[in-house]
């Protein structure tokens, strides 16, 4: 573990946009965390916002606050994403209390702070680090792909999304959790940056490798992973979607990563890609990602459903009804976890190992 | 046009990984190219080794020779892929003493030039540039998707291949070539560095950019094309292939940059993906390729086939036997020209515009 931490989610600790904050606060092995700034939510604890279960982690006003109240922490996380990934000038002023009171910054937006004079001046002044987890490792340093992914002799599970932000890692981590709890040796490789702060050990940042390393980055993570930890499974953390137009992934997981299990996470109530509503981008039937899956040569083991925008009793209908039509077993993670998906893979795994 | 320039192929003229070369010997309006240099082909015409056709582009054994002869040129293009995108030592002797010479070098590989501390030196006391093409934008000039593509009235064609190191580009660049011929006005957007280099107007270097950019940057290549030509078509350079496990790409293409139609580039003598022959990587087949493509909303229009390894017998019948199969126009553009293509691409304008 690095240390105590807080996180700043500027505002929107409710929002889609602090997910970052969300993985952070449900359980992260790198950090414990300590308190998020939020001024909307002041005064509240933050797993009774965000999952309607208290968790005593507390919602402060600003740092000041947090500095009032003698917590002790070494980090200070920004915990949201931004539009284009630019730090906002609001939020410039909250890390600079927090540079001047001793903090270590976490960032993982595509603008570096490193690249922010006037923050990189104080943090030297102050002696405490900045830390860009996005930015990329020096080329040399970087995998192409070799087909070593091959010789894995484990089952590979992607977990995928048939659209962003729907709760792939969320989900990875609880089947990850289930299955560790039936004494399965699972492993989860990580491919987006609140994966690194979790403490997950294999991984990359997907979106800001450079397109011609992602196979190489991907299966390096896996074999690793495997030579290291002789693991039972390895589970793969998704990113966007097959046909997300903003930007489609998934073939890399199921290709480079060689993943012939999917675990599919779905929101039935979207019929269009999240933020792309007004430009009339339609997302695919389930059956049919489900078909699309096959034609890169893996099967799809189970469904996840994310409830947003659905009460129980319609969330119920959805899972009953795709459950029936698909013949795939169907959990909700957040409302009821995900026991028959942790049973599906069992399944696999002693299926795959009698067959290989 | 920026200027004269040789291009150094180090030993491997007549190879794959010089397709760069190939390329910007069969036609760049970048530059004018004057000769190449090449230890194992000098005394040779270019075009004749590599396209059976000669070009009246001098091959050379060395620089010195270059400089001897008092052919007048201002840049030296590095024309062959290496492994890792490394400059290999043998060919930073030569780029020195091209240097030294008064060239400016122009460098599409991993590697930058500008990270070499004695090229650096040497260029900057010889007055003379170092051109990484593959550096990347500040990501403050990178773009996301923001779905303005749908907004694009004409049609958008992707070149895709059934694998790497196929002639996407090359079949592409006919295409457009054969195209404007007809009087349309087509316009192509380049995705690899050897399309920078050959002087096309539009586009980005697919595989040296961020992940969580491609989309955008396609997007904004198609879109500022179209404001500022107002084409009839779009042509879209391709990168790898649907289901390469090296990197697999395509559905990029065919979302993000929404081409609805797609010529595809296949070698039927190939059973294995390029350079993974030894891990058993296969390749599908092309009937196959056609349907995962239909998945992601688009038709192809027409193969181009690679003949690679064929004798032209055999080529012939390959063609006769796909044409008959899928019911699709056929070219095999390096013996016969794409006249069948342009006109089925003629074809898809007309009926493009009379439903839209």
């Amino acid at each position: 573990m690095d240390g105590k931490a807080i996180i700043i989610t500027g505002g929107i600790l409710d929002d889609i946009h602090a997910k970052t904050t969300h993985g952070l606060v449900r359980g992260t092995d790198r950090y414990e965390i300590v308190g998020v700034i939020d001024e909307n939510f002041a005064g509240r604890d933050s797993g009774e916002v965000i999952d309607q279960k208290p968790n005593g982690i507390p919602i402060l006003e600003n740092i000041d606050e947090f500095f009032k109240r003698g917590i002790a922490a070494e980090y200070c996380i920004i915990g949201v994403a931004t539009k284009g990934g630019v730090i906002p000038d609001e939020m410039k002023v909250q890390l600079r209390d927090a540079i001047i009171g001793g903090l270590s910054i976490v960032n993982g937006l595509h603008e570096f702070l490193e690249d922010i004079p006037e923050l990189k001046a104080l943090a030297k002044e102050a002696g405490v680090e900045l830390i860009d987890i996005r930015k990329p490792r020096p080329k040399n340093e970087l995998k192409f792909w070799t087909g070593d992914v091959y010789k894995v002799k484990c089952p590979i599970v992607a977990v995928l999304g048939t659209d962003c932000a729907v709760g792939k890692r969320t989900t990875a981590r609880m089947l990850l959790q289930g299955l560790k709890e039936k004494g399965i040796n699972a492993e989860m490789i990580y491919t987006g940056q609140t994966g690194w702060l979790c403490g997950i050990e294999y991984g990359f940042i997907f979106d800001a490798t450079y397109n011609d390393f992602i196979g190489g980055e991907l299966e390096h993570a896996i074999v690793s992973c495997y030579q290291e930890k002789s693991p039972d499974i390895i589970l793969l953390e998704g990113q966007s979607s097959l046909r997300n137009p903003s930007g489609p992934a998934g073939s890399e997981y199921l290709l480079s990563g060689n993943a012939k299990g999917v675990i599919l996470v779905h929101p039935p109530s979207r019929t269009m890609f999240k933020g792309f509503e007004d430009v009339d981008a339609k997302m695919p039937d389930l059956a049919n990602e489900i078909e699309l899956i096959k034609y890169y040569g893996s099967k799809t083991l189970g469904i996840a459903l994310n409830s947003e925008d659905l009460d129980p009793e319609s969330a119920d209908t959805a899972k009953s009804s795709i459950q029936k039509d698909l013949n795939l077993p169907v959990n909700i993670p957040l409302l009821e976890g995900v026991n028959e998906l942790v049973d599906a893979l069992t399944n696999y795994i002693s299926n795959f190992n009698n067959e290989n």
